[in-house]
């Protein structure tokens, strides 16, 4: 039984962390800090959670959140989360961090993205928390960076086949559609019922920040640079990331192939389900659970390999994912309190 | 360990108790049947359960399902259901009927509301399944009718106040508002995303079939016949019913003494949560969960008393509570399989 | 042709109110003001008006606008209505205010539901500005308030009965459910999309503000004081008000009676629909449009009236009823700038 | 005055024309025909029609449509459409057939993509009805092939760009999400509300038949073969579709070339709105009018240009621009009937 804290409990990020470790049978979870409802219950923000999690919203300080947790994840934006994690490695936890403060290993391209890095030092022990690919550095982490909820969608599809060689570097299009908690809790006009509901948009098209991590990745996966057009929009949907992928092949690929590589990658990822030729995911049927469904398609004109994703960006996109890296790095078994069914409809 | 079969399992009502089932520690699902999708694998229905459930869906009559489980969930529609429940009974099951079939005790008042009833001689062993009211008769019982979602949500708000006669019987009104799911999975024009989203309407006004249903759980609870006025109503949303419940009290009543009175009586019942003065009930906070939430206010001008409910239609108002019978039949703990923290948002 | 104001431009009603009088043939819209985003174009706040409206949003102050303008719609919160009014007046124009300030007729009424009343010397010249009932008094009137949103749905479908004396004051139960586009277009958590999507609740319960008004115009139209129950809920679409009335009648009465009586009331009434008996109002049928559809149903058993309409809150709850009172202040057709299509779907 | 006849006229699309051509000045609509609720009121099968269009939906064969009308919209399906068209040329109408029957220039193509083309003879004759690019044929046309849905919101934006030889012709990626009205209003279980809410998906990918009518007109417009990855989504919204296009140019390019281009091809085209540099469409702001709205951005960093558009499928994907037809083809103004702001919120 270990002890964990969240820091950022009141946003949807937070949220799901609570709904999943207050169920987790090897956590017990001893701090909730939130700035912004100090002294609330997190059952009175988040109602869902009468009777079920009532603890006491805190405001307190890194060091004194490390010394009543082991494990602390940190649901705060970027920026916020830099000023924290240091004081916690200090304290002697281990942390895992939701926000991207730790996710690129270049500071300069940090940088370039975001803005200063006031801990760069702690950027060559960060272990990038994407477990289908990097399961053996997270086991033995201190401080894990979890992935982005559009690099995870992004990522997952294209790994096997950019390890192989078999895509094209400079033709990858990641079109990415994603559910409004991926704004976050914050108030504001934009994010507004009657501004979302019968909307659709894209945003942040050439210039959105997951842009770097996924190039990163996938870099690594195929052992040189990779540049990608990424495009976000916003969905009229609670929850549920979908990309739509366009790969040219390096030569004449059939879909069958393409299909054994992401069955062989996966065979061991309890949260990757590979679907069959001729099905393809939907965001609605991973919802409230950890997967990450891949679907894909060989168009037979064109040539062009077509991967489709979906998760929950809450659960394989945030939290689910932050769970299953705490997991591994306790050695527990790495579906512990992620066994969810999701909710459809 | 029990086995299970679920008549009807590719309806939504169906599709939950799969999502209970096929992780309850004590049950082993046997047996799914569908008559519209036969030879599917239940997965291929509900994609969301691919590498959780990919049972079969039969065909398979009663008499040989009887064989083949312990206890039946008949998830039809009314009449269908009383054609198979006889002989799952004579095959040695215990039955939980999700129908209409066996809940009015009055085979003439089914008659009169719905149509001929062609198995009667089960209604005086037909347990109506509201654990928080007839838990010990659902232990004993071999037919649990489990009771209709607009009821649910309506009867339990009023029946510690209509048990104590704080109510006048004629002066019932509820209002109640459900998600879609609640009209089934069944092809229709009507229930369009497109005629649904952005719609709102009441429909069955004065003459829907929950009504003396309603009137006879409440009739129990009061000693002597009582009469409401129901009205539904459809949300454009996947599941949950709010009821908002008017109520003229026999005597002058403070809200401190409804919650008590409230708080009294689901003392012990772990899926009813009584809210606090000020707060009242939404349904995004039971979502994918077994939990009623009651609400309460009095008005200070009129003097009525008005509750507020909140329960997931697919959940409390039918597979849920359709498992929380099981479990009482069974003697599991209430609760097993059903401890789920609603998905918020 | 008339000069026409709107104070308050940027809100939903101001919004709306923009979309009737650009295409009005006898305005054209002189000046928009809003303090949150002065300097912007309209269209850039509602994109949706790009190349059809652009003027600038402005800060003038009342005696400024009252130069430019012949009527001035004041779109603004209750008290920031108040402290405009007497300028606007003072300086010669007609004013249509869609806050409450001028609605009450009281003064003391307002101030017990509302705060101090800075102007109540103009409550006896205001005239509420419900055209199918006070017709005549708006025509000749130089302020007009205009009714809230679900006033509007609640009092259409029961003036008729009242004013015939067919129904027991003391019974009136008014459940209605409204999108959220009624909570306005502030930024704050409540009404964020994730917060209101795939949820539904009551809010306000015996205590909304909007009950105060519903008694006094059902009062002057039975000719004694009438007590309401009102319960409002908050709908995930938009658009749209749906209010069920439950009403006891003083007598026996059938439904015929009760849709004669409707139809004749409202045979000149361009904008209220009365529905044949078997057909009920679904906000979807009236999105976008000023209409009131309205239809009704008497329980067989319980005796009451079961009344329900329905209206867009922004439309016939707001912009499109305040345009329909400039029509009539000016000699204008009623229906002129208002002949508008519901959208459905 | 002119008489116009709809065929098929409960879908979407011909509800659709029936909102438009009730209030057109210059368009009488005399006959209204429907297969599946013969002898229904228009109005009861959409009731937001109450009072607006009571006309009775007929089973009339095409020879006597044609009497009764100058102008027939065929808004059937493919294949249904062939077997009516020629009839009524015959008869001497003027057809605008919203189906594909007569899109494609070449037989062969249409019969790989659909099946056999029973009069293919009228293929010559009959003209895109893309009033942007071929408003001088149409005005002389009898008959008028009106484009898909996808196939407007994919070419609008390409077409100045591949004039002038910009994009490189075989990088052409068209990602575009549509609203469920895309659907159709026929009763089946994949677009029931509780399927599609909360859900997103893609579909038909790599094999949708909108994609070689894109091709056609993208290489008219080009003057040489084009082929372009065509992928589908389906949205939770009822209207509106979104492409997200994704284009290698021919040499470096500046976004400030690419909006120039865009607005001077569409310096006199009424219905397309080509957003400043920063700005994206939202289908929200063209919801219920015939706009087709256009941004692009040029990545810095890769070079392509992505361009966004966003129209409402059943108005300039469908009935809107069917109007706009029939406007040219009678010399009526373009705009007439169409000058419709859109709804929103």
């Amino acid at each position: 039984m270990i002890k964990a804290a969240i820091i950022g409990a009141s946003g949807y990020a937070g949220g799901d962390l609570v709904r999943i470790l207050h169920r987790h049978p090897e956590v017990e979870i001893t701090c909730l800090t939130d700035r912004t409802n100090p002294g609330m219950k997190f059952s009175e923000v988040y109602p869902a959670f009468r009777e079920r999690c009532d603890l006491e919203l805190e405001t307190a300080e890194p060091a004194e959140v490390a010394k009543r947790a082991d494990v602390v994840f940190t649901a705060v934006p970027h920026k916020t989360a830099m000023a924290l994690v240091p004081d916690l490695l200090d304290g002697g936890c281990k942390v895992v961090d939701l926000s991207a403060d730790y996710r690129l290993h270049d500071a300069a391209v940090y940088e370039t993205w975001y803005q200063e890095h006031t801990s760069p030092e702690l950027l060559p022990e960060a272990v990038y928390g994407l477990p289908e690919v990097y399961r053996e550095q997270i086991a033995k982490a201190r401080l894990v960076a979890n992935p982005g909820c559009y690099p995870t969608s992004a990522v997952l599809p294209l790994i096997p086949l950019m390890e192989k060689g078999l895509i094209q570097a400079d033709s990858l299009i990641v079109d990415s559609k994603s559910g409004t908690t991926g704004a976050g809790r914050k108030a504001g006009t934009a994010t507004l019922f009657c501004e979302v509901n019968e909307g659709f948009k894209a945003y942040g098209v050439g210039s959105h920040r997951h842009t770097p991590e996924i190039e990163q990745v996938l870099g690594e996966a195929s052992g040189s640079a990779v540049q990608v057009n990424f495009t976000p929009h916003l969905l009229p949907i609670n929850r549920g990331i979908l990309s739509t992928i366009y790969a040219q092949p390096t030569k004449k690929v059939a879909l069958a192939e393409v299909l054994a590589l992401l069955n062989q990658s996966y065979a061991d990822a309890p949260f990757v389900r590979v679907l069959p030729e001729g099905q393809l995911p939907n965001v609605a049927y991973v919802k409230g659970s950890n997967y990450c469904d891949i679907g894909a398609v060989v168009d037979p004109r064109t040539g062009r390999i077509i991967l489709v994703s979906a998760i929950d960006n809450l659960m394989k996109g945030a939290s689910g994912q932050a769970v299953q890296n705490m997991n591994l790095m306790y050695g527990f078994n790495e579906t512990l309190g992620l066994d969810i069914t999701p909710l459809a409809p």
